[in-house]
């Protein structure tokens, strides 16, 4: 076991991704981050994830974490967030037998990457407990690696950022364990034998323990095989393993209120809400030809960047295109812009109608697309400008019957303004999320 | 001071309003209405709002007990849910001096009843002692009575049920002081002064502490008289004070996952959802002529009253409903059945659908109504029929623009079938709470 520092802490300059975190917390980070970039020292991290859970507070008779949120299963949510921090290695689910089918449909169907599976226990703690010896590399068969830090996240916190996954990873190596945590928003009291009030706890010295929490590979793994029955059958808390079993302080970390767990059917709808507004804040540039991508895809990108979240510009015929999107879809973008400079017909945009309406995206949340054509004023003779007209009103009316709603936008151009097309200006309102977006270009 | 006990508590049916209550607690209750609806020994109710807080969790500049949920503040939600409960007297609401205007306007807007406003102090617990001191009868110009009980209860928790209330008020008369309670969802944590991990709580012995609460009101109102200026300025827990300064010992009563606290941004998100369920529960029958109400609205309402929780039939012309209408709007009943059995036009249907595009209830959801007409088949010619069904297709044409869904239902019957309208079946089925419902007749 290798507890050193993390090596050539200096205050480098963490990027983008690591805003949020200060002081010693962005020179620990920076470090991690250059050392994971090197591909030298950085230490390997797993994450564990029990799903094992049967959901009884919900009140609905399917699990929690296989609920669906706007369709798709709310643990697929969980998976996606892990997966797109690229310094987690393994990702090891625990799930009971009988869901074991459902949750590889799931891994197959949004196509989740660095997933193992392995049974959950009958409890939280022994379901965490056999997906730690998955990752020990003392079972038969086990193709994951032994972790120098594991990660422990519940399947039903699916709004977790990279952002504090990193501070637990880095705190972890430090100190062997930490979590998040928040503060408590009801007093917390202690009730005596006849139901009446005993004493109630200063809400300022006392925290939510949340999670995500890391540990080292070691000093977990050795509580886990230390603790009593008891233990693994009524505790609930990993960090007060590493304390009891380890004599691990656990370093606690202040998490955002996005760390919150699906426990009640309210948090389902608070999820969806969630969702639907990251959804509205989520766009996808197509772009007919690469060679265009950076004229206008770019600079659409830039623009669009000031008001949106998320923009993603991918490019080529969407033949091409087709995995890129596809891969989009799956992700759940909403909201498309497919501009078309090389060609000027409609046989792209009606491509990407196509695999929209396969996709059954638009069953609960409407989809929206504006085509975009570039057309020399000159060579387009009138009846064709009409015609062009004609099509995508036609095209219109067809998708939204499929709640597709598509907005035509034909830019008839004298040759010159082809040179400049920085001059392009493109301005997206998006409604709040309760509503569909709107655009207006 | 009269601390007797309830009185009379006999194995009596408390009726339908005291579902979930059992043995002891039913019983007391019983004894609890009888008292109340006999206008005798029943203890006075009062109910102090606490609504002064910033809302600085929450991540926006509204206080939260203002922020709109479906266009209407959380705050009148929470009022309508209290004074929907016949047995408090006065609801007592501690309002900052800048929001004073603002509560006025939604007392007045959504005529809340028995109402009385008071200045806030700058933390929760002044709040709370000055709603007491209104209550108290020693403020000058007071018209507010001395309540035996007084019920404590936040702004930000909409849903709480009769039934809660009832059990902490019971629960209250007999051992001064009573309070809500819910099973922690995170395990509680005590961190050392370096923000590591001191010890962890075993949460199966501690409780989330919770609203509504209730007490004796002397025992509160001295409480609150005793208590030190830290008490007022960094105490959360009522319950806590009756028992520092009164020696009270709260009885602890389980309540519903309904009544956690609009905190953060998603639970306003929840709430939106929960509500939006609601709607989609209620229906509101018209009739056009009070004497069809004993034999359709009635048939109907039995119907309904088998798929939805919430049936409200009001009958005569709409010119006589009109107050009965307006009141159902503002409680945000958004389905409509408007039968006609006496006239053959649609006056009353174009008289709902103005009052309902005055209310500007459909703003964010629509609004669902479904026009029924009882038209002798003999003596309505077929282009008189025809006649009907366009000026129905062109009503709905017309408010669809306004988010209205019109569905007309003609039914041209035979003159015998009117001795026996117990023949009419109508079934409704309501999809999700995300999408509209949906309507079959």
């Amino acid at each position: 076991m290798e507890l050193g520092p993390p090596g050539g802490a200096g205050p480098a300059e963490p990027g983008p991704r690591l805003r949020g975190l200060r002081g010693d917390d962005r020179a620990a980070s920076a470090a991690w981050l250059s050392e994971a970039s090197a591909g030298r020292r950085a230490p390997s991290v797993a994450a564990v994830l029990p799903a094992g859970g049967s959901g009884e507070r919900m009140g609905v008779p399917t699990p929690k974490q296989f609920c669906p949120v706007l369709e798709r299963p709310l643990i697929s949510y969980t998976l996606q967030a892990l997966e797109r921090v690229c310094w987690i290695k393994d990702i090891v689910v625990a799930v009971t037998g009988e869901n074991m089918e459902v949750m590889k449909g799931i891994v197959q169907r949004y196509q989740h990457k660095r997933i193992s599976l392995v049974e959950a226990g009958v409890t939280r703690h022994r379901s965490i407990f056999n997906g730690l010896k998955a990752l020990a590399e003392d079972q038969p068969n086990s193709k994951l690696c032994r972790p120098e830090v594991v990660i422990i996240h519940d399947a039903v916190r699916p709004f977790v950022e990279e952002d504090v996954l990193l501070k637990v990873a880095i705190a972890a190596k430090e100190h062997g364990a930490a979590g998040a945590i928040r503060p408590l928003v009801s007093t917390v009291i202690s009730p005596s034998a006849d139901g009446c009030l005993d004493h109630s706890l200063e809400r300022t010295s006392h925290r939510a323990s949340e999670m995500p929490q890391a540990f080292l590979f070691d000093v977990i793994y050795e509580a886990y095989q230390q603790c009593s029955d008891y233990d693994l059958e009524f505790g609930t808390e990993c960090l007060q393993l590493a304390l009891k079993y380890c004599h691990t302080k656990a370093k606690l970390v202040e998490g955002s209120p996005d760390l919150w767990k699906v426990t009640y059917k309210r948090d389902l709808y608070a999820a969806e809400s969630i969702i639907k507004e990251r959804i509205s804040q989520q766009i996808c540039i197509l772009m007919d030809a690469k060679e265009d991508e950076e004229h206008v895809g770019r600079c659409l990108e830039e623009m669009l960047k000031k008001e949106l979240n998320h923009v993603k510009v991918t490019s080529g015929a969407l033949c091409h295109a087709g995995r890129d999107l596809q891969q989009i879809i799956l992700e759940q973008c909403y909201n498309f812009v497919c501009v078309n400079v090389m060609t000027s017909d409609f046989e792209e945009t009606r491509k990407l109608l196509n695999a929209l309406e396969e996709s059954n995206l638009s069953i609960l949340y409407p989809v929206v697309v504006i085509s975009v054509h570039f057309l020399d004023y000159k060579l387009v003779p009138f009846g064709q400008k009409m015609e062009h007209l004609m099509q995508i009103k036609e095209f219109a009316k067809e998708v939204k019957k499929r709640n597709i709603l598509l907005c035509g936008l034909l830019i008839y151009y004298p040759q010159l303004w082809r040179q400049d097309m920085r001059t392009l200006e493109v301005r997206v309102y998006v409604r709040p999320h309760t509503t569909q977006p709107a655009y207006c270009c």
